[in-house]
């Protein structure tokens, strides 16, 4: 967007947002626009093959399952960020961990990127939610995971992303 | 969350931001949410079958292959979406239309659901996209765009998913 003007219209903990007046190729448009820091997800095996999945309550929705995931602090890589949201959420430390896939989650007004990584070798450590995190750690077949995404009881993005990719192209 | 108190900090042509203070689960919780009317997507078939995308101009990425899709209107179903924007935005008509998979795209702070669908039996109509949109139409194979999606040349949650529940479940 050529001379484009911002109007920044909240900013809080997590989120931004503002509203974009401009130009794209000839046009006059406006964008409500998300500003977030990004994320990372990580798709955790334990030794037997199970898929580490946190159940959490989320607002308006309630109790969600879905993989470990949390957004980037400042200056925070997306692995980094991935195997410490693994440790705080389930326990867990990844001797191995590589990249899955990188989407959008709402490519039309939001700059979030969430970054999904698979990671094996897992050791016991110390878990440590965040404070207003209410979280209890459960175990999946992956067989078990996608039967549950096809039913439509698993319907969180980078829980669909991670495992369908997954399955696709890395299993 | 009981007790939540709501702070309407944003309300704009689509989006709306709130800010909740409640509790969960006995825990003081604040919660930045974003408000959305939800949104449908269309994984469309041509008689040769190809699937039908859109390279659209998304703000502040640029040009973006996407599958059809977009928000829906007061009082409108999903399924009526996908179909009104696959015409506005491609010029086809589907005779044959049937639910993929819902999803939310970043369920820890975003209201949006993305109803996907699979439509065949497609029919030229007219194009008519909205004014501010800056679209083209082109067409690919499955595999082509299975492929993309696996160099991270596609990024867009819903036609990630999509793609790959289609693959999945009913290719």
């Amino acid at each position: 967007m050529d001379r484009a003007t911002r109007h920044t219209k909240f900013r809080g903990r997590i989120l931004g947002l503002s509203v974009y007046e401009g130009e794209i190729e000839g046009r006059r448009v406006t964008r409500e626009i998300i500003e977030h820091p990004g994320a990372a997800a990580i798709l955790a095996f334990d030794p037997d093959g199970m898929v580490i999945m946190v159940n959490q309550h989320r607002f308006p929705r309630g109790r969600v399952l879905e993989i470990p995931a949390g957004t980037l602090e400042e200056g925070e890589s997306p692995r980094d960020c991935a195997l410490r949201e693994l440790t705080e959420e389930t326990g867990y430390m990844a001797g191995s961990i590589k990249p899955l896939l990188s989407y959008y989650p709402s490519i039309g007004y939001n700059t979030e990127v969430i970054h999904c990584f698979v990671a094996s070798d897992l050791k016991e450590a110390q878990s440590n939610p965040d404070e207003d995190e209410i979280i209890s750690v459960e175990r999946y077949t992956i067989s078990n995971l996608l039967e549950m995404i096809r039913a439509g009881r698993i319907q969180d993005s980078k829980t669909i992303c991670a495992l369908l990719a997954y399955t696709a192209y890395q299993s």
